[in-house]
């Protein structure tokens, strides 16, 4: 039987080990830098846990879910293992594993993970790469036995993907917290408008975003802008957002 | 049976008369500054088209559903109608009536309206307001046919809400159409992040945007949002955009 293991326990190896423990997989070991959060993680999937990275054994594939910043170091301290090894970072270039002796892979899901979260991960995004080309039709085979969307994708293209999902997903995001404030200081509730974010995001599901584009910018509606921008006049930052976002909508940006 | 008078045959009297057909109701009257329109929208509902607004018959309910700043006009030659009035913009204030024989009231459902696209109107919210208090409790009769989520607003609010659906909607589409294009230039296809898009706006349903925030910023990734800031640097108007996000975001504002 083949076995993973898993370096990190945050919401990307979370969802990754148990999405790999539904598929039938063993997770053999798991470590992370809070062992705590490996012991969780161990006892939902039946994983042993490491203490220290230098004694994790051979396995089949070894998954480094790590934070950014500490991909480098976790790098460093893996002992010469037997397996495929791949990190999970959108932003991270296969640079990173220069300085060690053997050559590594990407296995990126483009998705937003929270531990409380359930997901069906056959619909997540799995973009894959590696330094050895050769092995690259292994990894693939392991995204698929995860995911049904597995997309090979270069550290140019990932770099790209990474920034687009900030765009897509981040900044959304912030957009909703700013309009959940707007309602809360007038007393009403985000209950009323979250029917209208389902909607938003389920149009481009089909469409492309600029053919479903509605709102007083690109109607041209200087009035109602004009109105906004008034309403927002106690929080400077606001304007020059609203502001922003208006003109390129309206220039078709 | 009571009948119902649709003024306007765009996204909103389209979806409209479509919903109040369902729920059982005639579609007597419908009136479009756009002949063909109002012709196309009557024979789905198996209503009749006036050609002048001056022709409308009494009604127990009649819907304008024209443009923010056609409405002064439309409201101005209405003949003097028995039947509730109300209009469905977000942005136009009960003043629209002052000049007009009759009292009028608002029915603005807060949602992103394509005629391509169907919509399940009961989970659509209703904003109900009338300048003659003792009408509301009618009006909110009629929206309640239509719709689970009927909500009581006050102008002010509607103004607010109004704001708040441009930044809960409009612009993440823009967001959305950012990220398609950064795709698009490195060869990728949209396909890839609209699971992500997907999953955004379904963590706010339950919970609120600010407790499920994740990305660079939130994380205070600095070295990430340098290289994000360097790979848009040809495009100065994105290069504002990600930082100012970013650092409301990071400011937890």
């Amino acid at each position: 039987m083949r076995r993973v293991s898993v370096i990190g326990s945050g919401n990307v190896g979370t969802h990754l080990a148990l999405a790999l423990n539904q598929s039938g997989l063993k997770i053999g070991q798991i470590w992370s830098r809070n062992r705590d959060h490996a012991v969780e993680l161990a006892e939902k999937v039946g994983a042993f846990v490491v203490d220290e990275l230098k004694s994790l054994e051979d396995a089949d594939l070894i998954l480094l879910t790590v934070k950014d910043d500490a991909l480098v170091e976790v790098i460093r301290q893996l002992p010469p293992l037997k397996g495929l090894v791949a990190h999970t970072s959108g932003a991270v270039s296969l640079e990173v594993y220069q300085k060690s002796p053997f050559q590594g892979g990407v296995l990126y899901p483009l998705q937003t993970f929270s531990k409380s979260r359930e997901l069906d991960f056959r619909q997540v995004p799995l973009c894959v790469e590696h330094e050895d080309k050769s092995q690259l039709p292994l990894l693939k085979e392991w995204a698929t036995l995860l995911s049904d969307k597995v997309y090979e994708v270069d550290s140019a293209q990932r770099k790209v993907l990474h920034l687009a999902a900030v765009f897509a997903c981040n900044f959304p995001n912030h957009l909703y917290q700013i309009a959940a404030r707007l309602l809360e200081n007038q007393g009403m509730d985000f209950d009323l408008i979250r029917p209208l974010i389902t909607e938003t995001a389920a149009k481009v599901q089909q469409a492309s975003p600029q053919m479903v584009q509605t709102g007083p910018a690109i109607r041209g509606d200087l009035q109602t802008m004009n109105k906004h921008e008034e309403m927002l006049q106690n929080d400077s930052s606001l304007v020059t957002l609203y502001r922003l976002l208006s003109e390129r909508i309206k220039n078709g940006e």
